[in-house]
């Protein structure tokens, strides 16, 4: 049985100010934390029932292991039906700036504040095999329970980064900085070319108007309907990332 | 104040079965409700609260208004925090079919079980110029509550139909018959022509076994990635819907 305190502790990191000071957080569900366990990453402890850790043997007797039952369990997770097991690992320390700027596409999000929309972008990002995302301070915390669990692992191999945007852009001296908003250049006629860092807006207000600035070419994807003013930004970050992507496969 | 017999009736509408039999469904909120009252779209009741009949004096004495306090609102909302305003439909009558089977893009679902994700997929629809979704039986409901809110306005002008899916795709006689998969043609090099219909599969499962054996040609959007196994089914939608629509667009 888990003492108070110790469930106190581990339901604290379900704030992001207590995942910030303690630079801890929590990955939950046989899925996720098969994921970690076998790319090598990392881990504090983890939290299992019985039958967890009769199907999974191959820890042995690791001191970082903690048999629970499902009450306790359910003390401490965030989600609605508790799934076996429970991980806490340490946050990304920061990395070195000068090696994301010398990647030639980066993905940047202005304010994405939904963390479903944004743990599918992440999952998206994954898949097009871009390793790092720079994040507005006001974007949704990336170890947010919900933001883990629809990035679905992605977070393991994606790096997100939180800061000033406009101060972390300006670092990029020979990208093009290009912006998806409600009207620019169509996605289908433009040629695009790495370096490159592809900025999305917010879910509501797009991208903000004293980022614009810092924008070289802004880019939108056309509507084939008059009536509907704005796609999900998870979905309209996947369209952009598979058409630019796409384009410079081809071109190779 | 409503009687509790309203109160249990429009509460109903919340479960699939009862919609089934009683033919209404329920929109919330003041923004889904707007775009409702300007389409002209027909509807039975709207309940509302003071605030928002007097922000909202459009429909002066209409008989099907009932005006709702905020404790009665709540008891009859799906949402968490309930929103001003609750409106209560008829569900579309079935149509004729052969004016679907004229359509020369249609969209097909193989059981999307996820509601945000059917929603965030008609509003993709509806952003592409998508009329027509076709639903195995298998797939969630149009007028789960959660679909509608996720959906932003796009179920008034996309319509859904329900059905043995291999019995509808039997239908298309004209069109190509494209489903989206792990593997395929890339989307990047596939010379797209209308007619056409595209199929999506599951969250899990992909397109199904026996509906693969109605299959024109396989399609896949390549992963950038050793890593990732899987995009989000409406991020996945979107990407292929913007390659097509995209690509037939140039074309012109």
């Amino acid at each position: 049985m888990l003492s108070k305190n110790k469930i106190k502790l581990l339901r604290g990191l379900q704030r992001k100010k207590v995942r910030k000071i303690s630079n801890f957080y929590i990955v939950e569900g046989p899925k996720l934390v098969a994921e970690i366990l076998f790319s090598g990453a990392d881990w504090d402890e983890l939290y299992a029932t019985e039958s967890w850790l009769r199907a999974n043997p191959i820890l042995g007797s690791d001191k970082r292991l903690v048999l629970v039952n499902e009450k306790d369990l359910a003390q401490i997770s965030s989600l609605k039906s508790p799934n076996e097991v429970l991980m806490v690992l340490k946050r990304d320390t920061v990395q070195d700036f000068s090696l994301i700027v010398s990647d030639p596409f980066v993905l940047a999000l202005d304010g994405v504040r939904d963390p479903g929309n944004l743990g599918t972008i992440i999952r998206n990002a994954d898949w097009f095999g871009v390793g790092h995302i720079l994040c507005s301070l006001e974007t949704v915390d990336q170890y947010n329970p919900k933001v883990i669990q629809s990035a679905m692992g992605s977070l393991q191999r994606v790096q997100l980064h939180y800061g000033n945007l406009i101060e972390m852009l300006s670092n990029f001296k020979s990208h093009t900085i290009m912006a998806c908003d409600l009207s620019g250049t169509s996605i289908y006629e433009c040629d695009f070319k790495e370096p490159l860092v592809l900025v999305m807006g917010s879910e509501s207000h797009g991208v903000s108007d004293i980022l614009s600035a810092e924008v070289h070419h802004n880019i939108t994807i056309p509507s084939f309907s008059p009536t509907i003013d704005s796609l999900n930004v998870s979905v309209a970050t996947g369209i952009v990332l598979s058409t630019i992507k796409g384009q410079i496969k081809l071109k190779k």
